[in-house]
C-alpha cells in the first residue's frame, strides 16, 4: 500500500543544501514563488548575516522554518576534541533559538580511531550535556541515522533502530528522530522501526530523495526522487500511517544537480515531489 | 576480548582476486612459497585453463582450495535474466567440483528495477533451484550478506540476520554464510548473529580486509587489516568463539594494492594477518 498523491507543496519543504548555488535569500525568493511551503536552513547559509533578521525575512515570504543543519558530530577520540563538539552544539542552539528554527538535525558523528560502542556513548553524553540548554531555547534535537556507509567518520547511529533505542534511552520531549529514506530504504526493519518511532513520540523529521544506480560518489550523488531504486511513496505511507503530518523535506547533495540552473532543477524538486514521493 | 594472535600462515587463505595482476599459476607459486595455506579461487582466472589440472596444480603446490568465487545474482526483473543467472550458478557449481573447490560464495543479486523484498523471493527461489545439484556435486553454498551500500544493484542480503534468516529457512547442510568484516563490521548485532550463525552450523566461511577513511571508491578501495578502522581481532574472535577453525581469507579489492609489486604486497598481507587480524 502505498501514500495518497500529493498534490501542492504546502508541506513541501527544500533544504538550503540541495539549492546549495543559492544563497540563502535568493532560496527565500523562489521556493515562495513557487509555492513551497517550508525550508530547512543548513548554518553555512547565514555566515555573515544578522540571524534574527534572517529567520524574519524567511516567514516574510510566507516560508515555515522547518529545521537547522546541524548539530552533532560529538564523538572524538580526544576529550578536545568532544569539548568543541559541545561548544558547537551549543552554538548551533542559539542560531536555531535566533532564526526561530524548532529543531536541530544531529549528524551524530564516529571517530575511526576508536570502537563504534565508545562513539555511540559519547553521542549520547553529548545529547544529554546540551539537552538542558535545547529545553531552555525551545529547541528540539532529532537522531538522525546515517547509512552505514558513513559508520567510520559521520554517524555510529546507523539503523532507525539503533536511533529509537537512543531516544527511547535519554527520553526527553526534546529528543526524537529525523527519518531520511536515503539512508533507512534499504533495513527491512524500516516499517516496524518506523511505527515504534511515531508510536513513541519520536518521528520530528522525514527527509525524502532517491539513490542512483551507478552512485558515483559517496556524498554528492544523490537523486532526484524517481530517479533511483527507493520506493519513496511508500516510505512516506508508513511515515503517515504514525499520524506524523510534518512536512516532506528534500535533501539532496548533487553536483549533478548543483552543476544546473538551479530554476530548472527547482521544477525538476516540484515534479518529482508530486509525481515520485 | 580479542582473538589469539595469528603465529603461523597455515590457516590464512589469499582469494586470488586480491593479487589480481597475478595469473592463478603465480598466485600459486607465490603464495605457496611463503607458507600460504590457502587459496580461494575466482572464476575469472580459470579463463582459458582445464579446470581439472588447475585444481591439481593448486594442491601440487600444497594450497587447500576453500572456496569458489562467486555464484549468486539471482534477482532479474525479466524472467530470462532470472533464467541466465541460474543457467550460470549450475556452470560454476560444475567448476568447483572440476576444481575440487568444496564451496561457492554467492553475492546474492538485486535488480534495483524492483523491491528488495522481491529481489529477496528470487535469491531464496534461486538457491533452491541449484541446490539439488550442489548436493549431487558435494559443493556447498555460502549467501555472504554484502554492505547496505550495495543494496541497490549487487545484494538484497545486507546484514548477517537476513543471511541467517534465509539459511535456517532453507535448512540445508549445503547452505550457509559467508562472513565478511567489510560488510558487517558496522552492525550492531554483528556478535550475537555470528555466535547464532555458528550455533545453528551456518558459519562456512570468514573473510578479512579493513575500512578505509576516508574510501575512495565503492567497490575497489578495500584496506589492508590495520589500515581502517574495523576491529578484526575482536571479530576474529566472535567467529573463532563459536568452534569455526576454518580459513581466514583475506579478501582486498584495491586499485593501490594493484599497483604495487605484487611480491612487496604479499608480504605486507602477511605481516597484516600476522599484526592486525
Amino acid at each position: 500500500m502505498s501514500a495518497n498523491p500529493l498534490t501542492d507543496l504546502s508541506r513541501l519543504c527544500v533544504h538550503t543544501i540541495t539549492t546549495k548555488p543559492w544563497t540563502i535569500e535568493e532560496a527565500a525568493i523562489h521556493y515562495s514563488k513557487m509555492g513551497i511551503g517550508g525550508i530547512t536552513v543548513w548554518r553555512d547559509t547565514l555566515a555573515g548575516r544578522y540571524i534574527r533578521h534572517t529567520g524574519q525575512m524567511l516567514r516574510d515570504a510566507g516560508l515555515t522554518i522547518v529545521s537547522l543543519c546541524r548539530g552533532g558530530f560529538f564523538p572524538n577520540a580526544d576529550a578536545t576534541g568532544r569539548q568543541e563538539a559541545i561548544d558547537d552544539n551549543r552554538r548551533a542552539i542559539e542560531e536555531a533559538a535566533e532564526l526561530g528554527a524548532p529543531l536541530i538535525v544531529l549528524v551524530c558523528g564516529a571517530d575511526p580511531r576508536q570502537p563504534l560502542t565508545e562513539s555511540r556513548r559519547q553521542i549520547q553524553d553529548g545529547i544529554m550535556t546540551v539537552l538542558p540548554q535545547a529545553e531552555a531555547a525551545g529547541v528540539k534535537l532529532a537522531i538522525e541515522p546515517l547509512h552505514p556507509m558513513y559508520a567510520d567518520n559521520r554517524s555510529a547511529i546507523n539503523t532507525l533502530a539503533q536511533a529509537n533505542d537512543m531516544a527511547e534511552a535519554i527520553n526527553s520531549p526534546w529528543v526524537g528522530v529525523a527519518v531520511d529514506v536515503y539512508h533507512l530504504w534499504w533495513d527491512p526493519a524500516l516499517e516496524q522501526e518506523i511505527a515504534r518511532c511515531g508510536r513513541n513520540g519520536n518521528l520530528y523529521a522525514f527527509h525524502m530523495c532517491d539513490w542512483k544506480t551507478p552512485t558515483a560518489d559517496f556524498l554528492l550523488d544523490r537523486g532526484l526522487m524517481g530517479e533511483g531504486c527507493i520506493n519513496v511513496p511508500q516510505i512516506r505511507h508508513w511515515v503517515e500511517a504514525t499520524g506524523f503530518n510534518g512536512f516532506n523535506e528534500v535533501e539532496i547533495f548533487s553536483t549533478t544537480h548543483w552543476a544546473k540552473d538551479q530554476h530548472v532543477f527547482l521544477e525538476e524538486i516540484k515534479q518529482a515531489y508530486l509525481h515520485h514521493s
